[in-house]
């Protein structure tokens, strides 16, 4: 703004000395400074575009991943093919308090990734909206959490089902329930995955925010 | 900017009409903008630096929690008053690699939490510098997934030690050795509360970036 006033200053220096085109000229000098701006200004709103068709993608993945594990962990049962007559050797997710709040959050996750691909997709439409971004941004960060929570329950509880604990003498259950075990670890990788695009989708929505 | 170029232009137009001094009153309106818009500046500033002073009591606020988390896990053992001649009743933190990694990620985000202080320090003197500040929101972002990981994690095996699952033919162990599952409990809380510093740390940055 400073350069502009300069300007305004040197057309009224100019005028001291009664010299009317050359006060003309520098006006013309400023209106070309301003359409120099403007030129300069689309590779940066191109820019912008480009993090906001980033951030639709990676929610498109982030959808992908926590419908994917939501659905292994929910449909994740075993049972084995003998039985006496007192047991039968059967296992399912929703033994676990652990990993139904694993398939309960993953599937709000989901949900909400889906809901917020409106709003990214105003980000590429305008890509200075600010709103929008913080909005997406906050709810992404609370999602990032809920997201690493549940996936790190239920890693704890795989992980034990693997290698059982000795000192608080549980057994590992996975050398019976392989193909249990299998897609347990399958979605706990998966909703990682989720969580890592939310990582990801904070900080690109920070670089977004930044020269705004 | 558009409108100090419409100014230049005025006085143009005035000078065409010859009329130097309308000029001269064109220009210092300009300048009496430019002082108004300074005054503007000034509670805008004032309110980055109320952000970034918040910012820094919630690092002190989460430093006292991932440390006093990884203390309250870190000296977490219980010997129980009897034996057997072949058993002794003896629980320690470092029996559950969980309570393992869960000690080291509280000391990471506790040494974190302190090497990050300066750069907030450094956005409490220069509220508007944006490259601390992204610094910052990035390594925040992931250091709120890493301590959920943690917590989520201790609290997973907490859990189990609580309720045991039948499922899964574990036994509670809590019953037996409360102060070291009441001890194991409490620092997983104080690290959910490290993670909650964390998850207003985030937004608050983006908040700050905003109106760079």
């Amino acid at each position: 703004m400073k350069s502009e006033v300069s300007a305004v200053t040197r057309v009224v220096d100019k005028n001291k000395g009664i010299d009317k085109g050359k006060g003309v000229t520098w006006a013309v000098s400023v209106s070309e400074k301003d359409s120099f701006s403007s030129t300069k200004a689309a590779p940066f709103s191109r820019w912008k575009k480009g993090i906001a068709v980033t951030d639709f993608v990676l929610r498109l993945g982030a959808i992908g991943a926590a419908m994917g594990s939501a659905v292994t962990m929910g449909t994740n049962e075993e049972q084995l093919p003998f039985f006496t007559q007192f047991l039968q050797f059967h296992a399912q997710w929703s033994d676990f308090p652990v990993f139904q709040f694993f398939v309960f959050a993953n599937g709000v996750i989901s949900g909400y990734a889906i809901l917020s691909l409106p709003f990214s997709y105003v980000c590429i439409v305008q890509p200075h909206a600010v709103r929008p971004r913080l909005l997406l941004m906050t709810f992404d960060t609370v999602m990032m959490g809920l997201i690493s929570v549940a996936a790190a329950g239920a890693a704890a509880i795989v992980y034990v089902g693997h290698n059982g604990s000795q000192d608080a003498n549980w057994m590992a259950f996975c050398q019976g329930f392989t193909n249990f075990c299998q897609a347990a670890s399958e979605a706990v990788v998966l909703s990682f995955v989720a969580a890592a695009f939310f990582l990801c989708l904070v900080p690109l929505s920070a670089l977004a925010l930044k020269s705004n």
